[in-house]
C-alpha cells in the first residue's frame, strides 16, 4: 500500500490535479499560492491554510492568540503573493468538547486582529467537534486590482530573482524559542509574521515583475518553485541575501548560520519574485520611494539548467514538506 | 474553566458574531447557511463544512467515496439554500502520513464527482499533516442569479412552512446501517443526498417565498432557525410531513417512527422554506410544472409564540447539535 507520507505532499498535489477539471472561469487553479476564478465579471482570488494542534502548533508553546494571528497571517500572504486584495476570511474550527472558551475565544480574537490590520472581516464558516486538538482552516478571500494578478510562473531566462525584507528571521525565532535563547524580536517575528499585502500589490501592477511567491517554506523551497513553473534554473548567491542584524547577532550564539534560516526556514511571508533585468533599477527605486521595506537581487533564472543552485552548487530541495519525516 | 461543549455549538456561533464586523460589503455574515459578500460589482456567496474522521464519518463503515460526497453535497447544499448557484471547491484536506493513497484518491474523486453533477470545479486549497485521522474542510464558492438570494430570516406572522421532497430518509438509512438492517435506498440516501440546487435558485425567485433553510440537521432544528431569525414561533402538523414509501416501510421493522426520522435526523439536503399563503397553490403549481420533486406544507409561522411547537405541543430543539453530549 502507497501512503501520502510515501510520495510527499508537493507529488500529491501533483496528483489531485487531475480531479480539477479545465475551465476558462477558472484563470488560476491548483498548484499556485492562491486560485484566482471569475465570478460574474469579477475575478475572485481565494486561498486555504489549514493549522492543526500537535502538528502546527502546541498549546503549550504559543498563545492562542499568536496561533490565530499566524495562521490568517499564512492566508493573506498568498492572497499578497498573488498581488490581490484581501476582504474576508471564512474560518472552520474544530474543537474537543473540553477545549476552553478562552482559548477559542483568543484563536478568533488573533486572527481577527491580524485580519483588520489589513480590512478584511470574517463571514463566516463552520464550527464542529474535534476527537482530540484544535483544527484551523482559515479560508481568505481577495480581489485583484483592475483584473492584475502575479503567479507563480512566468520568470524568463535572465531574469533576476529578488525578495522583499529579511528573511530568515522567523525562522531563527523559532529556532530560539525552542532552544531558550533570548531573542524576542526573533520570536516575535515568528508568532507575528507580518504579510506584504501593499508590496505584493505594488509588484504585480509593475510591468517588469513576472513571477512571484511568498515565502513560507523557506527561500530555496519557494524560489525553487518559481524556477520549476517557468521550467528553469534558478542561481542564489547566499552572500547577496539580505540579513537582519538580530538574525546576524543570533548566529553568535548558536552554531547554525543565519543563511541557513533564510534559505531553508519557512513562515518569513516575505515575497520572492522575478523581474526583468534591464528595468531592475527603475523597479528598485521607485519601490524605495514607495515602501520603507528594502527589495534585493539574490539571483538570476536561467535556461542552462534546471532546479536550484546555491552558490554555483546543485541543490536538492530541502525546504519545509508535509508528511515528510521530520517536518512539521 | 468554560468548555465549548458547556455551550454547545448554537451559543458558541452566537459567540464568535463579535469578532465579525459590520461592513456594507457583507450582505450574509455569521449565522445564515452562507456568506454572501461583494466582490467588485458581484455578489458571492461561500460556505465551509468540516467532516472529520471519529466524528462525521468512520473509514471502517463508509468508502471514501461517499465520505468525500457526502461533505461536498453539504456545502452544495448551503449553497443552493441561499438560492445561489455553486461554482467552485476549495478543499484543505489534512491526512496522517500512513493514510494510503488510495483512500484520498477516492475522497477526492467522491467530492468531484458531487461536484460535477452541478458544474463545480475544485480549483484549490491546501494539504497537510494530521497526527491522527483524516480532516475535509470543504469551500463552497457560487453566484447569485441575478443578485437574488434567500436568507434564513424574513418569515412572516401567517407564513407557511414548506418542504421539499420526502425528509428522514437519510437518518434511517444511517440507522438501518448502523442496525444491519437490510435498506439499501435509505442507506444510499444517507451516503449520496443530493443537494437542491436548482429547486433551491427556482424558490429564491418566486417572489412569495420569504426565508429559506437546508435541512442538515433535522426538521425541527432547521425549521425552528427559521422561526428564531424571523422572531416567530412555527407550528409543525407531524401528520402532515411528507414521508417516503421505504421510510414508512422501516417503520415496520424498528421502533422509531418514520416521523422522528424526518423531525430528529439531519442530512437529508431537502430544502424547508417560508411562504406567502396568499400565493401558495400558484407556488406550488408553479413548482409542480418546473420539477418531479413535491413541495409540502407541513406548518405555519406564528407571533403569537416563540420556539417550536409539533402537534401543539411545545418542543425543545433536540435536533443535530456538535460538542454537546450524545451528538456527533
Amino acid at each position: 500500500m502507497t501512503t501520502i507520507g510515501d510520495i510527499g505532499e508537493f507529488a500529491f498535489i501533483d496528483r489531485i490535479r487531475r480531479f480539477a477539471q479545465e475551465r476558462n472561469d477558472v484563470l488560476v487553479g491548483i498548484g499556485d499560492d492562491a486560485a484566482v476564478v471569475r465570478c460574474g465579471g469579477e475575478m475572485v482570488v481565494v486561498t486555504s491554510d489549514m493549522a492543526i494542534e500537535g502538528v502546527h502548533f502546541l498549546l503549550d508553546r504559543a498563545a492562542p492568540k499568536d496561533i490565530g494571528w499566524k495562521v490568517a497571517a499564512a492566508g493573506v500572504s498568498d492572497i499578497a503573493a498573488m498581488g490581490a486584495a484581501p476582504k474576508y476570511i471564512v474560518l472552520s474550527i474544530a474543537a474537543p468538547p473540553d477545549c476552553s472558551l478562552s482559548t477559542l475565544d483568543d484563536v478568533y480574537a488573533g486572527i481577527e486582529e491580524l485580519a483588520r490590520g489589513f480590512e478584511t472581516v470574517i463571514i463566516g464558516g463552520d464550527t464542529t467537534r474535534s476527537p482530540q486538538g484544535i483544527v484551523i482552516d482559515v479560508i481568505t478571500i481577495g480581489e485583484t486590482i483592475g483584473g492584475v494578478y502575479a503567479t507563480r510562473s512566468g520568470a524568463r531566462s535572465g531574469d533576476l530573482l529578488l525578495v522583499t525584507g529579511h528573511p530568515g528571521r522567523s525562522a531563527a525565532g523559532r529556532h530560539a524559542q525552542e532552544y531558550g535563547q533570548n531573542a524576542s524580536e526573533l520570536i516575535r517575528a515568528h508568532y507575528r509574521p507580518v504579510p506584504r499585502v501593499a508590496e505584493g500589490q505594488w509588484l504585480a501592477q509593475h510591468g517588469s515583475v513576472h513571477a512571484m511567491i511568498d515565502v513560507s517554506d523557506g527561500l530555496a523551497q519557494d524560489a525553487g518553485h518559481l524556477a520549476e513553473a517557468a521550467g528553469l534554473g534558478i542561481d542564489i548567491d547566499s552572500s547577496e541575501i539580505p540579513l537582519a542584524d538580530d538574525l546576524k547577532e543570533y548566529r553568535a550564539v548558536r552554531n547554525r548560520s543565519p543563511i541557513d534560516f533564510a534559505l531553508y526556514g519557512g513562515e518569513d511571508y516575505e515575497l520572492a519574485f522575478a523581474a526583468d533585468p534591464v528595468e531592475i533599477d527603475k523597479l528598485c527605486n521607485d519601490f524605495g520611494t514607495e515602501f520603507e521595506l528594502p527589495i534585493t537581487v539574490i539571483g538570476s533564472f536561467s535556461d542552462h539548467f534546471k532546479g536550484l543552485r546555491i552558490d554555483g552548487d546543485p541543490l536538492h530541495k530541502c525546504g519545509y514538506e508535509h508528511f515528510r519525516a521530520g517536518s512539521d
